[in-house]
């Protein structure tokens, strides 16, 4: 059995992708009854409710992170234990890849304890070594290159809210448990507006196969690397990609528009270089109308935020979806965890539902 | 339904601290059968235990400690397990509130994934903030003016040595699993000498309303802030409270002596300072037959102790509850985390017993 | 009831060990089924499945580290969660001994609120300190002096390939699930090439006990302390032990080739000094067959490794059971952690096995 990896969404089919958020959402209604206030449900109601796929019962997650990163973290603990398992949080005071032991070494050896690897790394080419090396699956939290598991919430988070964009009524909510269809999503026009990274990244290579339009503003020096604009290419994702250095011109049209900071951790040194290069490229109501935004438009940020990049008035406003879109990381971790660590198995194309009862963990 | 928080014992009435103290004690009883060494208890025995509250299955609780606290750490995670459910650390490397994103949306990003928010934080204003924009209860475990769940374990203890107080024989060990009555204890006239530290401001608001004099030695310039001394005039406990300048005046007539360290972490800097202020304030045999406390008076500490607050013939002398105490941090965090993050209900002020088994954990 | 620790195999008879040695044999082998991707086994033979030992149900294990060690962490954690219990992790940010709080009151309040203690300390003195007064067991993950948990990893990684020793073939896989015997090995020349550390004085006193010959080489001035050799000779252990300074002469006839890092944490000052002194020490092919070592001469290396001690021919060449060697870790802490935290009872002599079903957890 060769052992499955994700290092980005370019790595799996548009049907494989959409599967992911068939799965994160129905883990999602399956899973919010169980975190009721006790008492909440009635008994009768309770002693109805299924446990989610309890997969990765008995097995234990590592979590390498040489940075830290809260919400990668609080969704990879969270739903390792939904999942029936354990995370093992090892930070940067615990273990340093490639200082006091190779990485190959610490790939095999951590693989040979525990059930799957969720790396957050520096440089991209220390998670494809831990991937080489390691006997059970590796999934990237976040590396220089990609950051495939962000791309996830944000495309759920998308979906759920379709009716904002087909001018339709928000649809009933469901009964609690409840467990109904991931809306369809009309085709979007997408804004991002800001540094070329990880998270831009993992968007041009998903959004355009699941029939969205891109459209960026990056400064001249910022944007994407060789490496990444290949695979963009491969997968034909170019075509549905507008690519500038004016912010007024990228949201032209936009349904969404989406931005992340610019000044990350460790950046801090090439701060006022960053403030010049990007400047006016603040995400606020008055850009968005002078470049001719659908009036409409959305607002998404995959966090921390810094009013460097977008202002109060749309980030905690009404067009907002940041926190939806966080709450999200963690049922789509709980996805990919339960199908890449807990079976094995990202390359099918049809969501097949699962779920168990306390005593069907065992059997299942 | 409100979130309901808590920062300080003086946000609950005395019936509700009282059945928070009757709550912990029945957990106690119920948990400590489990936690035997495997075939210490006959089979049969071992089959009628019953699960103590379930009520944190599925959920995380997120501990945010801007310091370390071994105490509360331990006595979280072990609680939070005993409750079905999972603690999830972030210490300063983890998060800093405030650093990297504001309080506002981390409370609403934890909050969104985790299901209950347990803080230690600086200035209490940082947990307010937290309790102010978080979706799930939050929970204090210590700020720069309150410690609610350290006076809980001191209320808890003292009505487990009520007979010492009462001069009656010390009642029969309860067979284990057996669940007894918290005993009553009469009203005690307790000694505090020391600084005026959160520890104290939460006997300040709690100790008068359950019957007790507060009788506090502590130099001028370390006294009670105006806005803890709002909330216990406002609770009219300072009726019950004499405040002076000297340990042996304060020690008068005292059944239990209470003091605390007066060089908490962060606090070397003025520790020349703090040794002149405080000089004569070490708890000693000396000192409290001088100033006239009950001959049989006992000894509490939160711990961690220094040499300089009291000497080792009280610490680890037959006076001293020290041990006991920090035991029932792990319970009474236990009653409050079960009450606030599993139930949403710390508002009753009856207590009504609850109980698990395996079978039973997803209908409860 | 007393309270069991343990700090050094010296502690044990040869009979214990080698119960411990079938008991991780068998929890392993009862184990891995579990960990198989969901969907690997058949639905009918899932629900065939037994769960280990769940002695840990309901408890936590404190994992006092003050020195990092992904290896023994690793293995702690995931083996607690195997076992039914929690694993709580303090690292040199969470608490440092002696520091804020005196060894003794931390390991009485540890020891309060947890239900064993899995301490890495510096200098042997201070586990023998949290030994003396936690009310719960104390388990030596590494001292000074010791480092017990390696050692039976060792032997029961030799025990598993004692085919390789026996000129037999290698035995049939055991079906998934199915728990056979441990392999009988015979007796052993094992050689160690290296600085006299922990790993070695724990070799120094169980190896000769259980039929095998040791033939050491490290330099004059790195040899095992009084405290070490004074065990070595009670237990009888030195008749078997041969030492010298030249490596050749050590692998002369032997079956087995171990070495350790020569430059542990904190050593990097002695760097230069250290690579002198222990020129010529670096295992090769060559230096094995110009010493004379049986041609089968197989490899083991406690880890992380750096390549002045072994050369990659032999550390990643078929020679090596390194990596097999660093899973056991997990399997036999497994089996520690059941006998001593979770069952207080590492005296028995012959091994019972034990597993349980999710219903019999309560019961058991």
């Amino acid at each position: 059995m060769t052992v499955p990896h994700l290092m980005t969404l370019a790595d799996l089919t548009a049907p494989q992708i959409r599967r992911l958020l068939v799965h994160s959402h129905q883990l999602k209604q399956q899973t919010l009854p169980w975190l009721e206030p006790q008492g909440a449900l009635s008994r009768k109601k309770a002693a109805k409710l299924r446990l989610p796929s309890q997969s990765l019962f008995n097995k234990t997650v590592a979590l390498l992170f040489s940075k830290r990163s809260t919400r990668t973290r609080l969704a990879a603990e969270t739903s390792s234990s939904l999942l029936g398992g354990n995370a093992l949080f090892l930070g940067r005071e615990d273990i340093q890849l490639g200082v006091n032991e190779s990485a190959r070494d610490s790939a095999r050896v951590i693989g040979g304890m525990c059930d799957g690897i969720f790396a957050r790394v520096g440089e991209h080419e220390e998670i494809e070594e831990l991937a080489k090396w390691s006997p059970v699956p590796v999934l990237n939290a976040l590396s220089s290159l990609w950051h495939p598991t962000q791309i996830l919430a944000d495309l759920l988070t998308l979906h759920e809210h379709a009716h904002l964009f087909n001018g339709t009524k928000a649809p009933e909510d469901p009964k609690l448990g409840q467990v109904t269809s991931l809306p369809d999503l009309r085709p979007l026009t997408v804004a991002y507006v800001g540094d070329s990274a990880n998270v831009l990244h993992d968007m041009l290579v998903s959004f355009p196969r699941l029939g969205h339009q891109l459209r960026i503003a990056s400064p001249e020096q910022y944007r994407a690397p060789k490496a990444v604009w290949d695979r963009v290419v491969e997968l034909e994702c170019d075509k549905s990609i507008w690519w500038g250095a004016d912010p007024k011109e990228a949201v032209h049209g936009a349904d969404v528009v989406v931005t992340d900071t610019w000044i990350s951790m460790g950046q801090e040194a090439e701060k006022a270089e960053r403030l010049q290069a990007f400047k006016g490229y603040q995400v606020t109501e008055q850009l968005c109308k002078e470049g001719g935004a659908n009036p409409d438009w959305k607002f998404m940020h995959c966090l921390p935020r810094k009013a460097d990049e977008v202002d109060d008035e749309v980030f905690y406003g009404p067009r907002s979806l940041v926190f939806p879109e966080a709450d999200n990381r963690k049922w789509t971790t709980m996805a990919v965890f339960d199908l890449l660590f807990g079976k094995w198995d990202l390359t099918g194309e049809v969501h097949a539902p699962t779920s168990a009862t306390i005593e069907e963990v065992k059997s299942t």
